[in-house]
């Protein structure tokens, strides 16, 4: 008995629920909270009342079982509820790179500083010139060209490299190769892009080139979960700057990679604080 | 009992709530809404972890009695909880004024089109030259003039020109009057007020000069409830515009005339729909 | 003599200059100014590096004649130059609208103030709703319905009432109509319209829908002067505001009207200030 | 002959001219430029109305000698003028830091993509723990710790390690001491800060304990110049984030870093790229 106690006390889980709306799911919820006796450290919910849809996370903690948890908490939810009962800890992350080290740098700078959640398994990238910038923080990095390789010849290289290791997520930190659809669907909501512009304006190559020729006076970035349509996954973060006249594209582009790289990394602590609900081509981020 | 039932149908209600933190309470309220077959239009809760103080705005809608609810309510909930049950309808608002137009224009435009949950009852300037604006909205000026007047008597003159009209809350769009303890405390929480600076930046008079004076880079304006304390009331909302070493101090106050106005709307479009508590000197807005 | 002399006295003068770029621009202008002992009141100048072009933008003062001025500038600038000498003085503007108030209502307000160097002639718009509030203003309001009119009829009977006024610029204070090429082709570089998205995002009909179905994190606006390409006109400002998950597209609506009567009295500032020069389909603006 | 021209070919020169303003200065500086065959690659100049003061910011390229440019630039500006002909070339700096890693890291990372126009000499901490991560990247860190010393003795020490080195800039990097007079009056317009709040709110200790006070809406970050008034320096960039009530606030320093970090990158980058002009205490940047 002292021995199930031990197992049980002070837990904290994250609870996300996402379910078809239906009338008193708050109070069914939380009355089993309230039954446990247990803390409610942050919880928000939200209906998305196009589709009736219910989201709701919700962090407790105190002395409970997670299996006896989550097993009452699927009785009175929806039979078709998709509900997470999530301890917090560290995940296993494996990031994709080109060539620039800005979205990169910031992940590796704060994850030595231990500000993410999260263990970087491996850097894989299509050039060597980050190699040496990876290995300054201790981290495995491997090169697979793609020089006269087809894409499907490439990325099963690139797989199979990736596939040694655990993850959870695959982060594309300036990943500048189109991904196949074979390879998007082999990691379901697990592949987080940063695509520079503000979506969906400048879709496809070079959005700076494409911002300059159009004459804006704002650009920005995008964080999005990769699906197989390109660019046009879930939206997870955005954020612009102004530019001006004086802003060629070379210009755009430098002034773009700040905002790229805190686009990026404000979206991957959301992932990893497991704050975004992937909702059709939607994001729900609380 | 047709006539009950015609009475109780289709309400639709803001519950308040702002009590010390408890276990349940999220249960406690929600198991009231769900025995009544309430829907909830939207739901926002907080705590306030340094003080333990639970924070709930709840929007329900369905067959059901006002007051029957607000007893229900009362019940679960602890007894120094302050609790509001309220119907949407317009508020009574007054404007005081001085000389410019924008804050004061703003806010006309807005009602006009409907925009804005409330009815301008009347606006008293301490100067006449708003007059002519304000008529065009036939909506009643009043001139009260504050020269050769002391504080005191000035103020008591603006009061007994309120008073003759039923208001909520008393806007005070770009009034450049500092206001007694004694008028502020006669209308607690009621006064909203506009400062032309990012608070606590520049406090005092024409802050403008200030921030060119200190070479800052960006500006900015504060939407507050007005206390005792000169410009240490609750902020409800603030925005910032950048500026640059290209403006004067006249530029940065054209300038900042545009955040002032947004500013001010967006405050009181919040607190007219019932999102803004008042949490000693701060604000939760939901 | 004692004439010429109060004629010449104190003028100021905008000149701009939009030239092929060649070597001592500055150094042939500036002596010129020089010369004539004139005050550089301020004074902005850019190269296009990718065509070649010259733009400045120069507000000088003292005692000359705008006429020799003109000649002396011709002078040594390129014979292909386009070149401007303007007192600056209140431009004359017509307005476009159709049921929304909040762009209309801010350039009215400002208009009252004083703010705007323009005087508005008259609003058409091809509903009726907001004849009210443009006659408070004491401007003439024309109702010229589209209804069960081609696109062309319609557009000729509108042009017909404008052509009664004498204006320097037409504004679409969110007129919902599009213009046809013949229209737009009869007022070359004096349509503004303010378009409700982040253009290139969000291209026609609907773009808060369109924002929305896409699940966008931040939306805008933008101003920009019309050309026969539908939206693709020259850009004079932008700006955004962000969104989430608990805007639906009404929301998203009202929230954008903030950003799109901002961003339109923004831009319309700026080309009554001369300050913006259209460069193909971008703009210089200093 | 021969020599002569090689010794010249493709010299690119930045001019930074500061001087009380007067009649024809454009027109005697770029006759000069005009007869010297020069390209003017960009050139932004601006008079501060207040003072009467005149900055003038250009790059030229072309044949020429730089000893001769400035002796004849010299001859037409006043005499009491601060000229600078400056060519481009990498700056020597040090870092002080204390224990957070966010700005130092951030400018490690440009650092090493080459980003900034410097060379970093050394950092020195008062802790300890941001020596590996100094190291990874192959740079000096010297560990000068403060404690038992007087703050005269440990910035005697620091200032020994420093002084070792070459440098123009002293970066303080989240240096969480604070500098006496006699330290900074070492070091005139060379140290660069990044004060933790938007200044002039919050000065002095930890800010965004006074933020959340304070219960503001919005928090900030300041790069300025450090002189012998704690944080009233010549502020160089600011930035800002918004915040509300669900930030603690350590949330809000953990949201702050984020701006901190961009604010002192952005700043010193215009410093490096001679973009700032130090006017009492404004800066003008271009």
């Amino acid at each position: 008995m002292g021995n199930t106690k031990i197992k049980k006390t002070q837990n904290t889980v994250r609870i996300l629920i996402d379910c078809e709306d239906a009338k008193g799911l708050i109070y069914k919820v939380s009355k089993i909270f309230f039954e446990r006796d247990l803390n409610i450290d942050s919880n928000q919910e939200f209906v998305e009342k196009d589709c009736g849809r219910f989201f709701m996370r919700t962090v407790v903690s105190g002395d409970f079982s997670g299996d006896e948890l989550e097993q009452s908490l699927l009785a009175v939810i929806p039979a078709t509820a998709h509900l997470q009962v999530i301890i917090a800890k560290k995940r296993k992350i494996v990031l994709l790179v080109t060539k620039e080290s800005h979205a990169l740098g910031d992940i590796l700078i704060r994850h030595a500083a231990g500000e993410f959640d999260a263990d970087i398994q491996a850097v894989i990238g299509n050039h060597k010139n980050l190699q040496q910038l990876v290995e300054r923080f201790d981290i495995p990095f491997h090169h697979v060209s793609a020089q006269n390789l087809t894409r499907q010849k490439h990325e099963k290289k690139v797989m199979k490299v990736i596939n040694e290791y655990q993850f959870d997520y695959i982060v594309l930190a300036k990943y500048m190769r189109i991904l196949t659809a074979d390879f998007v669907d082999s990691y379901p909501q697990q592949i987080i892009n940063i695509h520079h512009s503000f979506l969906p304006a400048f879709i496809g190559a070079n959005p700076y080139k494409q911002a300059f020729d159009r004459g804006v006076k704002i650009i920005g970035a995008t964080a999005h979960f990769v699906t197989s349509d390109l660019d046009e996954g879930p939206i997870i973060a955005q954020n612009i700057i102004p530019v001006n006249h004086r802003f060629d594209w070379r210009d755009m582009q430098k002034a773009g990679r700040d905002v790229e790289k805190s686009v990026l990394s404000r979206a991957l602590a959301l992932v990893l604080n497991d704050r975004v609900f992937i909702h059709g081509n939607k994001t729900i981020v609380f």
